[in-house]
């Protein structure tokens, strides 16, 4: 990355400078080596400081890149250095912030203090909003807009729309769309700065405004939001409410978290992860999150173990019959977890003409005897080279019944989730392996009881 | 989703019409009933017919209607579609998208049809631009980039910025910010269009341009430009070339194609599916993007099963060694794919300053620790209850040993893969987690061996 201006290389040389200077007081030095630094590598550095040395520079700084620096900081390192604030000061900041960040950070904080930051905004503009803001569930549309926006009645001219352009410069810093609505706020349309600059003065807004506009509505689910924006290529979309009155809008930053936080929320789902936990959390919180799944894993292996103890005969005179568990074990995994990525992976494309149910089961059932046929052959060479036909044969057997089975849940499995409103990737996840691992030892083993 | 003015419902009644009005070459109906619905939704329409009936659709409606439409289909269905298109007509279309499609489409295209396209390209600004974009290699930021953009010499004055404004209204879709560059082309700064829209026709460019612009040079990895774009919220960020002269420009929506595509591409490598597969491919395509993953694990099955031969002896003398071969499996595969999963989303958020190897390695080791110690103490009462003091604390030490292996390999995989440029990701996959599974298995019948 270049800066055209300002080169900002995080250093644990600067870091280290940094923190004698807040040692020494040296607020000049701070001032100066954070000039015209982005707020976000100001939060990556203060990420590293305990929260008094954090106050002391954001104290330093500009309110307004005060308020930036907070926005950027990690949510935990936030919520440590927020105690640290009065709740005047807090509001001070948040009154800088774009509504929607104002309420996500005022969520954040303990029941007490949120009342308290609230009572101490000054600006009833602000103050309104937040309060309208903050009724809507954080996973909809309306718990991800913001209010700053550019609002142009139908029958503006241009100047009356340039004017209110001027007297909001202050609060909304990009300008997408200028929306148009008529006099009792219902949405009808938008029109582009680039119009507004190239139109004459006296134009009329309904002259020139485009009223094929995507708008979501407040309910809306965040994903839903994200399928459209990304579907339409939207930077923005209003939000209107059941009335169809424009009552904020979403930008694509916002969903770009979104879409990240759901690959992550699916990758840690299919890895026995719960919650949302990082590396670098305690080790506690790291423990909390994953060994619960663990104990379900451990739990399968017991209930395997007793299935393997109902066969003990066979084991114990079959020579060879013990060899395979593994293998069948870990085929059925793998082909369980394939077919359902595959699945939960269409449901996240989801498109309107998908194949009927009984065409993808037809399908799921062919490429499960083909790869069954495949791996069956493998092992059943292998196991007749080491001497034991009968053996193969069941193997064999076994290996195609566990490939079709596995399949079978693997498909089956996220689409019921999906239907009962569960996050579908659950289905690659140990719970579901952990079961199919048992269903394969349970099938192997009884065929071999059947056939030897 | 609604819109103001047109609500469109992809319906299987209207599909089913659109392809009576093709047979009957009824175009009107077609013209009128598709009159202002968005490309996006004629493009899933377009997905279900097929090349032909497509060509007369896309045929009757406006050349940039149809310019969208192509670029909005899927990649599949485009390149089946344009086989049907003469040289001259992808040309056409091409002409009217933005470069950095246009160019994505030219690729897509076989060789030959490539320059059949590019010589009937007959606007010279469109050839140039696709002639300079299509040197970079696609996964950097020039081969993301497009050239559509505003640019203002410094010395320029608002009436002057206005004026190219209004020469490049029909180049440039939306406006996201005016670069502003000396007479070598040199990247200076942005401003915006709010502060051209408010400021007097005589103000230069120089007063009002804001110096401190974020910018990435054309060699930088797409994922990369990913990270700086969500790091410092842009949505769009200039490109340069080593000299700093400003060459393109990327949108946010490409990136959140990036950040789409390698969601699907770690969740894929994790579930053992080569390649880009969905649901819908042909039969052969998911089995050859599936099969050599299953075959690796059954390697690792037969691998298994000769190590357990190993130790036939004591499977067959030791009652109930063998019951918990598959909960050893199933923990080792489940701790290291949980490693694994921090591992690689703390190298996607990668920080300046992470923790030392060292300290990431101690933590894992305690995590692990305490993971064995509740672990093995659950199996030991098991199996303790089952009548076998000896094998429960066998299998307890065993899980320990097994847990801190997996952690360990599940940690420094990732690790390894992302050194040596390989995506982290793989290490979740059924490579990795099948070398776990023996690996236990070896384990577990090794401490037996000693102990019993």
């Amino acid at each position: 990355m270049s800066e055209v201006k300002t080169i900002f290389e995080l250093s644990k040389e600067y870091l280290s400078a940094l923190e004698i200077a807040i040692e020494e007081k040296n607020s000049a030095f701070i001032r100066d080596t954070m000039e015209g630094v982005n707020s976000a590598d100001i939060s990556a550095l203060l990420d590293e400081l305990n929260a008094d040395m954090a106050k002391y520079v954001i104290d330093i700084l500009d309110n307004e890149v005060g308020a930036e620096i907070i926005e950027d900081l990690e949510e935990d390192t936030r919520t440590k250095f927020l105690e640290n604030f009065t709740p005047k000061e807090v509001a001070d900041y948040i009154t800088e912030m774009d509504s929607d960040d104002a309420v996500d950070i005022i969520n954040e904080l303990p029941a007490k203090t949120r009342e308290e930051v609230i009572s101490e905004i000054i600006d009833p503009d602000t103050a309104a909003h937040i309060h309208e803001l903050m009724r809507y569930d954080e996973d909809c549309a309306g718990g991800l807009m913001a209010k700053e926006m550019i609002i142009a009645n139908l029958n503006w001219n241009i100047v009356q729309t340039i004017e209110e352009i001027r007297r909001q410069r202050e609060n909304v810093d990009r300008i997408y769309s200028v929306y148009v609505v008529d006099d009792k706020y219902k949405l009808l349309g938008k029109v582009s700065v680039k119009d507004i600059l190239l139109a004459n003065d006296n134009t009329h807004i309904s002259e020139i405004y485009d009223d094929d506009v995507i708008s979501v509505e407040t309910y809306m689910d965040e994903e839903e939001v994200a399928d459209i924006m990304r579907k339409y290529d939207l930077d923005v979309v209003p939000v209107v409410n059941l009335q169809g009155k424009l009552v904020g809008r979403i930008t694509i930053d916002d969903i770009v978290d979104v879409i990240t936080d759901q690959a992550e929320e699916d990758r840690q789902l299919m890895s026995g992860i719960s919650s949302d936990v990082e590396e670098d959390d305690t080790i506690w919180v790291i423990l909390k999150a994953r060994l619960p799944w663990l104990i379900i894993g451990l739990v399968g292996g017991i209930v395997g173990a007793y299935v393997i103890r109902g066969f003990e005969d066979q084991i114990q005179t079959i020579t060879g019959l013990a060899l395979f568990i593994p293998l069948i074990m870990a085929t059925g995994g793998n082909v369980g977890v394939q077919s359902s990525t595959l699945v939960v992976q269409s449901l996240a494309t989801k498109s309107v003409f998908t194949d009927s149910l009984g065409k993808r089961l037809l399908k799921m059932v062919a490429i499960a005897m083909f790869t069954g046929l495949v791996l069956g052959s493998i092992s059943f060479l292998v196991v007749y080279l080491y001497g034991e036909v009968k053996l193969g044969l069941v193997v064999a057997i076994a290996l195609q019944a566990v490939v079709l089975l596995a399949s079978f849940t693997g498909t089956a499995t996220p689409l019921i989730l999906d239907k009962l409103g569960i996050n579908p990737a659950l289905a690659s996840g140990p719970f579901i392996t952990t079961a199919n691992d048992m269903l394969g030892i349970t099938v192997y083993l009884l065929i071999a009881n059947l056939l030897l």
